[in-house]
């Protein structure tokens, strides 16, 4: 059984060619990046390029080689405290907010270490063991691992450079298509009975299980996200000045930390800039906005006169009615043929993380992957131009503290229906 | 129609009776502190016994006298900067963490400021006026908000008194009651659609609305809540040392503050003492542990291989299944005369203080009573030695942010029910 | 020999006579003061004048009754603890933060407090003692300390009432003096060997000792302090605003204390004002600028082309020649008849606060007097309105951090003298 | 006339050579650096490796290049910007603590960056030019800036990789020569009228002029600093564990700090190790003690019966009576032929950094060099392994907050003479 997920795991060697296609994407990231770059950290919340590099691959030395392989051995004992991130049950590990101090191991170690782990890898997925279909699972794990931390390696980068009174651009700045505006419409729902949560095959984290039965009052969920255009309105109209807006922590924090804009956002002759992955660019008015705490979120709600949707709403809608869409944005990573319900940004809710009823996380550090991080965070469902195509799915739950906003977030619109 | 809730609102007759009660309490509650006792402001959560005498007034001259009667003169207009809370539709307030520098005015002018208001108050319900069930309903929340501040009172009080190294009393110790220990049961209780939310007739707050549909699996809850024996048996554990059993947010706190038993406990010669309203007393082992955080309640129910139960359960237990218990603890300022599901202590929930499905706050001022605090808050039910009985009722909502404890807060253990 | 100074002792008579009068002093002060005022700490620098109260009756409990007289008897062994401020030497103490939180005792258990220790004081004193030499040189140090006490009390109060929006006066306004604009001339001293340092008869501090030869070169004192008028002139040419002015650690502290004037002051229809201990009053522009920090006056006076004197050249000046003056300022506790060479404000010196060549501390607690704050500290010279005149003399020197203001601190131009 | 000393100044071609020399050991030092090795900064105190390369740079390009030479072009605008440390007369700069963020340009473009400068330099010194003798003083000025930051890049470097848990080393360990045990002899001084402050030839700083009288008391100086043995003895002794030892500040910062022992020290198996340029080392006992406070070095003093040297009474012995020793140490970056009285460890003085009788700052902005840091900082007296040589002499003063220890600080004891 897998530790994580239900469904059926992949063969071996499925889980062997998903394996070297994540590790190779993961490189073609890092690809633009000098030594020096590998080596930014400019919060705790964030990490080094170089960190997630070892770190995804410490995942599958430590939770694959180590225990079920006894001819492995590793490159540097000591890699195991350097690149944990935060299983206690995996021992002790290095200072979260001292990474970007670690000039040594440098990167061409870190891509031997990487190398290394990758050659024990296929040789045990080689072996045709008995274990198999347990060491697929946890391969096919250990790379959504690593495609999470492919989008935190994109966007702690950026929060990094934007450090960089020179803003240098991540990629060489493009053309940008031209896009629309597009008008907003919102779908109605039924309410009654549904299930969520994830109950299929194909993989999925601990805390999309198990599949359940929630209520639903009928509602309405807007067609597309919250664009710039209409960001800039909620400014205009003084949003981030009025306080009945805002949750109280919203506004104590909106007012300590000085927003007036979403992140990196900055004004230059009547034209609102923003920091990209391209560099300094004009924002794009009809692309969803992007970089919004929650708190700004909710704001931008109310002043709207509707809410955020809850997840359940969210994961209702999103397997029932696909919407279609056409959002280009200025920090894309990838094209997107489509809007769709998700794949531009991440969109929050006003549900809370909290663990599904009878959810039971998996034994042993595996177990601290999501569930204790159930407290003090809100959910967003989708997914942006930085998340691989692979994670995206109508069940996905990803979390941040209401005030962060450093990743791809953005939000949608949602209302009660009030009809009959 | 009220501003709050929907039931039919008191006859002014009545309102004057409940006013009138419920204002001699709060000065009944006071009766014991000297002028200094007054000022005491332990930290920003909490605040002077001589700030809620005199906000609990401007309550109700912000909000009744102010707005509907002409001829209402201020002893003093800037009462209501110094007085306001949080109510930023009502105008600028003073900082909230200077509160007990205000030795000016002192006890009896903020007396003085009471009997005036309340004269004024008597006034309009004896006037015969057409709105006076509109004047009954506001006094009724007020009523409602004074009497929260009772409780709030009694524990801003506790704190400040614990920073005295004299470790004062409150009330002078009295013989406790021999209490024997309870052993712990679970009641089975099934799932299905059930309906919470406050709806009959009566007072609730604006977020006890509206009544609603939710699903619930079939669960067990405990039927009493947990004790300070219980607790111990934890300590002893190492409860307070094992990471594993903590929330990521709850182990960074309770490393922080250096936690390793409940708040205002200490040890002495291998017996554990507590400071109370009654000075120093040794803890009694057959009460409900309380002063313990979310934190601490969830690692709790880890460690006892439980949980706690979502408000919903709760609620529906309550409503339906009253249960017997016989707890009797040092800090009572009441007796107790059977510990119910409520009226001991506070019990934390597993649920997000989130707002119900289709939850309008009502227009202006009033509206900021609850709503804006709908995040990173947990909603604790039941009621605490220091609550009002007036209060107690199963739709109850209060909330605290997960690491507080000077509040009068414990817990009941809940589990999945996994029967075929 | 006095722990403290070589100088001929009082006799236990005088020492008596001056110890009544002292005392009564301070209770003079508190007179204006509810039991709600004598509570107030705005910060930990400051302290409740309850705890001003005690602490100087600590002082002679603690360094003459305890140790020398084997009949006393204490009220409550637990005030050494609450009342000691930062003798390690004489045992553990309450938290210096934490002394606004102890309502209990109470001010009247206080004042009991002071009558018990002075009874005790009055019995030694009387009892013609073979250490009555000893007994006098304590008793008179502690009047001493009590006098440095009835400034910080008045002090301390000034800046905890200052938190009360309601501005409320120590004491009642009263008319204040019209006062002219005094031109600044500056006097020319020679240089060459001097002695500073206390050497003859009388009380002085350890740290005033020994009495020392020091070699100054020639210098130019002005012969009246910085006033109002000129502070305005140097806010008017920016001087605020200009770094190029300030020391480093100076223009970082303004600017994140944001400080755009001296201590207490605001603007208003164009009028300078002023908050004191009579309440809010416009700024007396020919009264000494007051409440301002060494980084201020230091700004200041490289803005005037000049620069604050040393110690030394303060004292030398202050012996031999006093310089008239004829000040009159709105927070003037007693009226002061001429301005003279100190008596207005404290006046800053560039000199840090250091052990004069040879200085040793007494043995003991007392030995923690002075000496341990030689460090990071500046001197002030002179005395304010608020120094009782019995600590007034040419070798008295005071000390605070370059960053405090609220002590009653002002300053005085020197220069260069570049002649012949 | 130079701006900054008076002495005669080099000849054009001498300073050309001292430039090359000078430039060239800076690279040198930088040569066992790796890209991400050059971007650590592990505290606001300290800077990267590339930014020291980039500033020393940045210095010759704005006070010569830039006002002197119509035809020098820059390579980029902006450097100026990134490599202004704190001359606000230089314009705007980057956020200090943020330069650890800057990782482009990178290393190869910042040695472009020196390159380019250094040509210009050489192009104008060859130039034959009427100002060729403020040229010449500035270059000496610029070379003695740069061989500060030297010893900079080395102390910051090694603070950075004590944040690595690999604690790798700068250097290869080599073996350390057997010392031996030193005897404490202390050597009377004469008390009477003295100059000190720089007067001759030769470069000085700003803040060693003028030379002047100052009046010194009989006084014992020792002949060797400091060890490691010596300090074992005080901590063994429980010297960090007695607050009598210690200013009140001192005290403080070490409880807050929980100093145990000098910086970069601990203990394993009852043997002290330090972490050292040359990776982890066995205290070498007989070498003077390093990277200690002012704190702790006051401490140690009070301990040992003795004090710290003022200034002048340092500067007095250093002139006329140079002291043999033979010291080595594990951190050496170059061998000592003898210990001299300085050049292994800088050693504190109990003189706070104030400025010499009649001391003018040079205007504009190089007056900054030195001049605003006199507040809260204490004179260091000597030079350390990572001194170059042609940086010591009698008069040099350099300082530090009495907290900071991670730079080379060290101490000697002294004493009154009592004698006659």
């Amino acid at each position: 059984m897998s530790p994580i997920s239900a469904p059926a795991p992949l063969a071996a060697k499925e889980a062997a060619s998903v394996f070297q296609s994540v590790r190779a994407q993961t490189e073609t990231l890092v690809a633009p990046l000098s030594e020096a770059d590998m080596m930014l950290q400019s919060m705790e919340d964030a990490s080094p390029a170089k960190w997630h590099l070892a770190h995804t691959t410490w995942f599958f030395e430590e939770f694959i080689l180590k225990p079920r392989d006894p001819d492995y051995r590793t490159i540097d004992d000591r890699f195991a405290f350097l690149f944990n991130s935060y299983y206690v049950q995996a021992g002790p590990r290095h200072a979260r907010d001292k990474r970007g101090l670690v000039s040594r191991p440098g990167t061409s170690e870190v891509m031997d270490y990487r190398h290394h782990v990758e050659a024990g890898l296929h040789s045990i997925l080689d072996a045709n063991r008995d274990d198999a279909n347990d060491i697929a699972a946890l391969v096919e794990l250990g790379c959504h691992h690593e495609m999470q931390h492919q989008e935190l390696l994109i966007t702690d980068l950026l929060h990094a450079l934007s450090y960089n009174p020179l803003l240098p651009a991540y990629r060489d700045p493009q053309p940008m298509p031209v896009t629309q505006e597009i008008s907003l419409t919102f779908t109605s729902h039924d309410g009654g009975l549904r299930e969520i949560g994830h109950g299929g095959t194909g993989f999925a984290y601990d805390c999309e299980n198990p599949r359940h039965q929630t209520y639903i009052a009928p509602f309405q969920l807007a067609d597309r996200p919250v664009t710039n255009r209409d960001w800039i309105a909620f400014m205009e109209d003084g949003g981030y000045l009025n306080p009945t807006l805002w949750l109280m922590d919203g506004w104590a924090t909106t007012q300590r930390e000085e927003w007036t804009s979403p992140l990196y956002w900055w004004s230059e002759d009547d034209v609102w800039w923003s920091f990209t992955l391209r560099g300094p660019q004009p924002v794009n008015l009809d692309a969803p906005v992007v970089h919004v705490s929650y708190y700004e979120a909710d704001a931008f709600a109310r002043w709207a006169g509707a809410r955020l949707p809850t997840e359940a709403e969210w994961e209702v809608a999103a397997s029932l009615k696909p919407i279609e869409g056409n959002f280009l944005e200025s920090t894309a990573l990838r094209p997107l043929p489509n809007g769709g319900l998700w794949g531009d940004v991440w969109e929050w809710t006003q549900s809370p993380f909290t663990p599904y009823p009878g959810f039971t996380p998996p034994d042993g550090a595996i177990g601290e992957y999501n569930g204790k991080f159930m407290i003090n965070q809100m959910v967003l469902r989708g997914g942006s131009c930085a998340t691989p195509l692979a994670q995206m799915r109508p069940t996905y739950r990803t979390f941040s503290y209401p005030h962060q906003r450093w990743q791809m977030l953005g939000l949608r619109l949602a209302k009660d229906d009030t009809r009959g």
